[in-house]
């Protein structure tokens, strides 16, 4: 081996020891005839001394630039008093150099490592060198400890990996398809798959009890929410396992994650909530349980108000009005409820009343909001006992369809709640259960599967798929963690017959049902034993764990938001014979256009 | 859980307990009154009894038919005297039923289980069938401890699994690349990976110092040669290790799974051999050193004698002469050294000339071959010598272009040698070294990479690379198992001026290299590190270990040779709408042939 250690791991033990080390030239200074160079590699830095009295490593050191790659032999010693750097693992000790050689040189790179006003542009060109960064190189490291640490839990447990195809076929339902041109089969196409639903559950079908994969999945989709091209699912499936049970292992294997590579200790159990409840109280269906917010429920006091916003909103089909208390926001300027305001607009809200509440035992007067003149004071006083407001707090209101409702005060929640100082430190998993089966897509009037087709009825309301598709509940489980949705799954159909009805309830005819999904079909009827699971996104979920603000800074090589891979330059133009074995054509006129 | 235990894990130690499986109903039989099934799950296969006592259950169990899925409740029983099965882990014991739930029923599968004679398309088309076959499970329960043996090997060894993109640049340079169209970028594609190569050498500049993937790549490439479009491949690099070093790591690697795998002891260490030497013995770079026979040199011997065949092949350049002997052979009828003629016309032999050994003592009388007329008693003597023939054998002969011979001569040794037993039972591998740098591409009579651009020459070969390319040996090596290579790597290069010498060695030009490999070439600007490694074939290696005739048979849902997926019917056609997207339109001529 070349080297005896990492750079970040010798400490006062390897006093007087003679160390070798390959690593990267950090930084170099000199200071009082001495050279210093932080000597960099995986595992952290180290202070490598030259003095002039070594002269042939001396010169060797003159000679050296920032990421010059380097092989250096030193002596450890004890750094002399006053020097010692308490920030760093290695910041008692320092490595008089006896020789260095120098493995590669280095251009100046184009940035320095330190730089953290970095553009992403910049920093995804040169990844290379961007992957160099300290902070890069500990969420990939924890990456793939999260990675490990879950393969060894599924180990444990029986689960077995098994590798579903790439090259899929095409099934337009969803998201888009990236799809793949055959040279063999001309005019058709794979399809790279957005999950590996259909193969997992052929697996369990097949009798493989216990599945785990931890593989790319694709969707053609515009980026705009932090998104990729490319993603990594950890896959699960499991047979003759109940919801509660599949739900259990999980957030063991979760609590075991954590605890593992965080040392956090997550709690047990992890609270459930039920989907109603999470929209009513929280206006969403991955709360942000850190927040010590809550929505209000006010749509059965409004049917008596005349106020014509509220009253119209808590008569209307799917209306709601609701409120949100914010304790002691009677303190917020005109300037920061106009923001909140605006806010809110982005999910659709036509505006956002407000009450302050200056001082209750002065009733009406105590109080101050532009709406409080079309209020009656018993309404306004049955506002203030159901919200729970007193001397100092504001609050805010929504009276719309309850989607717009939820959206905007769920959203309005969780910032108000970040910014304002309502949000713990602690990690808050909650399972969010009983989904229904169905929402209405209102542009065409058709029920869509909320999780996908093949997700199970809950118990007992097999029926309700067709004499009242929209109160069948799933039996469907989401796993958030403060706030963000890092899984989701199901207990799957098994029996042909349900999964029919679910088609049905979907308008999918035979045909296409039999077209599209005709072998998942033919499948449940040769003895599919009953299954389910959940996957879990991982760039999310270690962003999350990271603090990461994109899920790019836990990727080694993302894509833009414009699905440009800057490094390598792809997508790119490709020969015109390349496209001639594949039977396929440029349309000209886009190309024109773009 | 619905089972307290997997059907094959029950035996003596569980008498009189009262167990629940989850299973399928593998057999029925009907015997004296009583109702036999043979319970089936990953784990194995227990008999459960089911007697008329029991109305219900009986009656459950009268249903019953192959490929149900059942819940079985029952007591564990010793089986009666004489009904012991020591087939079967579970064949000591049998499950009396006390309750039985089926949890699905099955149509009557297409084939049987058992059936060993299907057709790879009945197999394929019904794969979640196939499956259950217990070979199947237990071919991809090997693959998955492989996988898992070595992803914690090289955990502990310092490694880290970072994924590489799936969506990259097309390189039209090696095998065909898979395209997939930009929807977001008109008139781009990106390719699927051949290989993580050029990210992992980038991994390697960005200090990742030991990384490791197993990841799918992908060729668009015919099939026939057992070969699938998308492959799995254990990906290794690692930096600042030497060939010998990294080999060495790589072989304990590998001993390490196949003790654990399957319990093997593999050598220690593997020989290993220098490129030219296994060309000359074996006639291949990835002999299967299980047989024992070797091709012996004749061209220095043929340049004396008179036979034109042999005299032009000797005097040729780049010719050769050689031989393999037979021990026992002179047994062969002429129809088994026609047939073994044949063989190797399919190399490009033009034929294959043979002396049988009948007895030596009696010089040219006591041999026997169509050939002996045109030699001359010395030259005869002296094959006799070299090739040490004694009475019994057989001596098959090979003359043209050394590429030829090597090729012929090295498949016949590998197809006599299995045919007539000289091939042991053991596993053994072997480290091929020494590798020249490139080969000539005789068509275009251009140097070509043996193994891929980046591979570093040769310590001291440098400057070959100018004057004379064809002299020059690289820091490459394959790993070789019982004749396949299930391996290769090399240590790559990591300064920019080699690169580039490499680059006009094999004629690519300043910009063609820079729009191709760019980045790459820009990345060893930046302090690049010493780095090498090498990547497995999992699939290989799995079908090897299992004996697998095809690599089929160790991947969950592979492809058929015309590259299609038989389950899911795919590829398949896609909606005008999609292609509309993707900017491409279909070579209407071609479909119209297809």
């Amino acid at each position: 081996m070349m080297r005896t250690h990492y750079c970040g791991e010798v400490n006062r033990e390897h006093l007087q020891q003679t160390v070798t080390f390959c690593g990267w030239a950090h930084r170099r200074r000199d200071h009082g005839g001495v050279i210093f160079i932080d000597l960099r590699d995986r595992e952290g830095l180290v202070q490598v001394v030259c003095n002039p009295e070594q002269a042939e490593t001396f010169k060797a050191a003159e000679g050296i630039r920032n990421e010059f790659v380097l092989k250096v032999t030193g002596v450890v010693r004890a750094r002399p008093d006053g020097t010692v750097n308490t920030n760093l693992p290695t910041g008692e000790i320092e490595v008089v150099a006896q020789e260095i050689e120098v493995l590669n040189p280095s251009l100046t790179p184009p940035f320095l490592l330190d730089d953290e006003q970095l553009s992403e542009n910049v920093r995804l060109t040169h990844r290379y060198l961007d992957l160099r960064r300290p902070v890069m190189q500990s969420n990939l490291k924890l990456r793939y400890r999260v990675a490990k640490t879950m393969r060894d839990y599924l180990d444990t447990h029986g689960f077995m990996e098994i590798e579903t195809p790439m090259l899929t076929r095409s099934t337009p339902e969803g998201a888009r398809d990236y799809l793949v041109p055959s040279r063999v089969h001309p005019g058709s196409f794979y399809a790279l798959p957005q999950s590996p639903q259909l193969f997992k559950q052929l697996l369990m079908v097949a009798g493989y009890d216990r599945y785990f994969q931890i593989t790319k999945c694709f969707r053609d989709e515009d980026l705009r929410a932090d998104r990729q091209p490319e993603f990594t699912q950890v896959d699960i499936e499991t047979s003759f396992m109940s919801e509660a049970e599949i739900m259990d292992m999980i957030e063991d294997m979760l609590r075991d994650m954590f605890k593992k590579v965080m040392d956090v200790d997550l709690p047990s159990p992890f609270p459930r909530m039920c989907y109603a409840e999470a929209m009513g109280r929280y206006g969403s269906d991955k709360p942000d349980m850190r927040i010590a917010l809550e929505i209000i429920e006010l749509t059965d006091i409004m049917r008596q108000v005349d106020f014509k916003v509220f009253r119209e909103a808590a008569d209307m089909e799917g209306g709601r009005v609701a409120c949100l208390r914010v304790p002691q926001g009677g303190a917020m300027s005109r300037k920061e409820i106009d923001d909140y305001t605006d806010f809110v607009k982005i999910y659709g809200a036509k505006g956002l009343a407000y009450i302050k509440v200056n001082e209750l035992a002065k009733g009406m007067e105590g109080l101050q909001s532009p709406i409080l003149k079309f209020l009656t004071e018993p309404a306004v006083k049955s506002i203030i006992e159901r919200s729970g407001a007193s001397d100092g707090d504001l609050v805010f209101f929504g009276a719309d369809k309850a989607k717009i409702v939820n959206e905007a005060l769920g959203a309005l929640r969780a910032k108000v709640g970040h910014e304002r100082g309502f949000a713990s430190k602690e990690w808050k998993p909650l399972w969010v259960v009983d989904f229904p089966m169905f929402e209405l897509d209102e542009g065409n009037n058709r029920w869509q599967a909320l999780h996908h087709p093949f997700t199970s009825p809950a118990e007992g309301h097999e029926h309700l798929l067709e004499s009242d598709p929209g109160k069948a509940l799933s039996k469907a489980y989401d796993i958030v963690l403060n706030g963000w949705e890092v899984g989701g799954g199901s207990v799957r159909i098994h029996r042909q017959e349900v999964q029919s009805k679910v088609f049905q309830a979907l308008k999918i005819s035979d045909e296409e049902a039999q077209e599209k999904f005709g072998f998942l079909l033919d499948a449940l009827q040769y003895g599919a034993p009953p299954h389910g699971g959940l996957a879990f996104g991982l760039d999310r979920l270690v962003a999350l764990m990271v603090g990461a603000e994109s899920i790019r800074d836990v990727i080694a090589f993302p894509k833009t938001q414009r699905a440009n891979d800057l490094l390598t330059q792809a997508p790119n133009v490709v020969d015109e014979a390349q496209l001639r074995e594949l039977h396929i054509r440029l349309r000209q006129v886009d190309i024109a256009k773009s």
